[in-house]
């Protein structure tokens, strides 16, 4: 995928994050991370890579199909296409960096932006689009859920072992997990993150 | 387990929490929950109960191995025992609940209850501990992980057929997810939960 052609994907190219690179480390320890989920996600970003609209498409339809959530895009109930399309690209990339890309100083802070993003700093600004000003965090944590669960066939798909894919499986929930901790720091009052 | 003898737990005594039953209900279709879930956490209630002080090992047996999840329960480094202790009971009646108590007003209110236990408004005051004054909400999240990874093989023991362990596990990720969920409430800026 060519990335420097996503409108708003700015990867290496954002502030610092306030979480340090050894806060990091005691969080990777607390969702279990270690070396074999590295190499799971690597071989999970090959085989969801060639899926990538067909994930967008399945969590896309979720998100269309409910409207406390379509809302989070929309403006008085008129959501925002433009929008959505930009916003589809950088979660399709999302998917493969959550794969692939080491999880160093540009990692970290690239997540600390995207959770700017989700916010009232941040939000619609990158897109100029027309929609409500904050996702509430409450959706952020939740969505570990669907994220998780909706991911699981598309690793099935990849003509793996069964055993192979539960790995996958299983570093992609510590993945998702360990993304949307750091995504919810902008909403956190002082000191509490 | 007769709950009325636990310290500190106060199930059904407690303020109303600041999130209606309206927003718990988009919350659950967020986290996929469906009456099947219910189902399968009442058979896990049934598998897990007679299990409670082995699981419970192993969750204080991970809080112990990390020095920087046991100083929570310590100040200067001096772990409490006693809050230990107390904490230990009714984190095992928490397995009970997520089980097999109805999601309602009740269930909701002690959520909120406890998400204010792990914050500076109440740690440690029920258990006159002398420990640190907050448990930093980025583990909350990641406690995902470790609640959901290491109740499988607990809930493979009850002589359940693969598919409803696949089942019960499923539901169990998902009751976890929701009340982490929850008790960030206290944690967040106002207006953004």
């Amino acid at each position: 995928m060519e990335t420097t052609n996503i409108p708003g994907y700015a990867y290496g190219q954002v502030n610092r994050s306030p979480v340090t690179l050894a806060e990091l480390e005691l969080l990777k320890q607390t969702v279990l991370f270690s070396a074999a989920d590295v190499a799971a996600l690597a071989q999970a970003g090959q085989v969801l890579a060639p899926q990538t609209d067909a994930i967008l498409d399945v969590w896309y339809g979720f998100v269309g199909a409910h409207p406390y959530l379509l809302r989070y895009f929309s403006l008085h109930g008129q959501p925002d296409g433009a929008y959505l399309a930009r916003v589809r690209a950088r979660f399709g990339q999302w998917i493969i960096d959550l794969c692939t890309k080491p999880y160093d100083q540009a990692w970290l802070d690239y997540q600390h932006e995207i959770g700017l993003r989700h916010t009232t700093a941040k939000k619609n600004l990158t897109d100029g689009a027309q929609a409500e000003p904050l996702i509430h965090l409450r959706y952020l944590t939740t969505f570990i859920v669907p994220l998780t669960a909706t991911i699981k066939p598309f690793l099935q798909n990849g003509g793996s072992s069964t055993d192979e894919v539960e790995a996958m499986h299983a570093a992609w929930f510590k993945a998702v997990t360990l993304t949307a901790t750091l995504w919810s720091y902008p909403y956190v009052k002082e000191g509490q993150f």
